[in-house]
């Protein structure tokens, strides 16, 4: 290697290095935790598993981190933004279906008569989502999304739905890979859906998004090759359906695993009853000023086994009123043209 | 920072840069790869979506690269090295079973009775896989596959199965790694099989393997949480249900992929007819000296379609008497204790 060649390449490493510790002192921090037992705990675990010389030192390839979406990434209120998204589609496309006016649930939708339309149950949701999510492929899925995203608003704080994402929990994510982990979603929500954001929200790229799914089909009949999505719903991502869907997915079992519901109490038993070292995690939502006060009473993210189970397993628990000193990102980004895959 | 701790930073990163150039020419020159059409394709396809002011480069998130296995990163003759490896566990837990004495696919089987055991078809490999690969949780099923590599034989080239990897395509996947590629397996074969061993003998971490599953549940009656296999096939990841197994795992459409028979044609169509440059190649085994010399009158690895429409495509074919100037690996490696996973 020629001299200048030489000198070029240490200025570039020496300048990646210097990038690199700039980073770690902005976003490895865990900048809005406050200094409380949750806090320690995340550190002292990463900690325990990362240091060489420890006896618990995991391998970089089994540091695998499991995040529940809906609650644990961003808000799920008034309801889990895809079935928000969904009645935003159901309003935009009823001129294209008259027939709406009158067929269940849609006409419940359109007379935002959310009584009707809870009392439909499983049956009236399932109708909502083929009618929303289904025969598309992932390009036309992913527009639709896309343009909810940057429009629509949640009727409860006029947020941009990316706005509500957990600050904290970006900080951990981050914090994180930082450490060598490879972090996932694993949510009951859409898999395609979650996809369309995961990247530029939470860094996640889509191949690490395990969630519910539609059955899909293959189609070439006219040289056109394409991934269909159906209205059958093929795998209900949920409770015993998470470690079933990690395991099918990762084949491995995490090491590290953070919900906030009792849909998140398999994932986080199956995770923390490995061999060696394990983290299991709840948020639970404490903060009625700054977010939702919630737990065993509520509907969506309902909370009550799993926080039995967090005393019994030692699993740590996140106060959001008293541990974060920020819940939402404080500044509005600008709108992101992302999200669209080929 | 300290001036002392500045030099180190330099030194240390100044090891890295040269131990990266040293990798360079060691693994990214594809060694064994003749310089032949095939390779220049290759390179020159890499070339163009990778460099920064190409008009076809592809951010590094995007550039998704996927290999079918048998035949394509490691041998199949004289059948799916996974059904060798059925057929080899049933010999092994005869014993327990006297039934299987009289009971097919078992009875053919434990006779060597292999037009038997051909004429039983889809029901009689179901049952062989059903009682080889299910009612086990995965760390189980790990350890009875590694032990089977360790010590099983190709009964054609007397060699372990894990020397039956194609040198020529380790290559492949390390040189696309290091040019930012993310490279998967894309399997009819199992999952949890092509898992215990992709990381070691390919470099793939087991999230990164696509393949046919069998359904999967969840048990946790006595405070042990598991997930364990059953013998029901949930999902064949052949033909039409490889770009359905890659739009569901992945999430994106890959730019790169490799196969070798028919069973591929549907993920190169799907992969190749995306915007933008995309690389399709198939392997032609037609190396009757050091391998095997086969296509379309083959029941294990059938090339006949996905030939022609590599000339109608313009994808790449190898030509592996000409293009490789190795085909497997030159020395036995040392046993490997890896592929355990927990």
């Amino acid at each position: 290697m020629g001299k200048i060649k030489q000198v070029l390449f240490v200025l570039s490493a020496f300048i990646l290095v210097n990038v690199s510790i700039a980073q770690e002192q902005n976003g490895e921090t865990l900048a809005t935790w406050n200094n409380s037992a949750a806090k320690s705990a995340i550190v002292n675990f990463v900690d325990r598993v990362t240091q060489r010389d420890s006896p618990d030192y995991v391998p970089p390839e089994q540091r695998i981190a499991v995040f529940d979406n809906d609650g644990t990434l961003w808000a799920e209120k008034p309801a889990y933004f895809q079935l928000l998204f969904a009645k935003d589609e159901v309003t935009r496309l009823a001129p294209e279906h008259p027939e709406w006016k009158t067929e269940q649930p849609f006409a419940a939708i359109l007379n935002e008569d959310m009584v009707s339309l809870l009392a439909q149950g499983k049956g009236g949701i399932e109708k909502m989502i083929g009618a929303t999510h289904a025969n598309m492929t992932r390009e036309e899925f992913n527009r639709v999304v896309t343009s909810w995203l940057n429009t629509a608003r949640n009727p409860l704080t006029g947020k941009h739905y990316r706005d509500m994402i957990y600050q904290p929990m970006g900080e951990l994510l981050n914090y994180l890979r930082a450490k060598g982990f490879k972090t996932f979603i694993v949510s009951g929500g859409g898999t395609d859906f979650i996809r369309v954001f995961s990247e530029s929200l939470y860094g996640i790229p889509p191949e690490q998004v395990i969630g519910s799914r539609l059955k899909a089909r293959y189609e070439n009949d006219d040289g056109h090759p394409r991934v269909i999505a159906t209205d059958e719903v093929e795998f209900v991502n949920d409770k015993e359906g998470k470690p079933i869907g990690i395991s099918q997915a990762i084949g491995r079992r995490p090491i590290f695993a953070v919900g906030n519901s009792d849909g998140d109490l398999q994932m986080l038993e199956w995770t923390t009853a490995g061999k060696g070292p394990r983290f299991g995690m709840l948020i639970h939502h404490t903060d009625a000023k700054r977010e939702w006060a919630y737990d065993r009473k509520s509907r969506v993210g309902h909370l009550d086994k799993a926080l039995k189970a967090a005393k019994y397993h030692n699993w740590t628990v996140v106060d959001m009123a008293k541990d974060w000193s920020v819940v939402f990102p404080p500044a509005k980004r600008t709108t992101s043209k992302r999200g669209a895959q080929n």
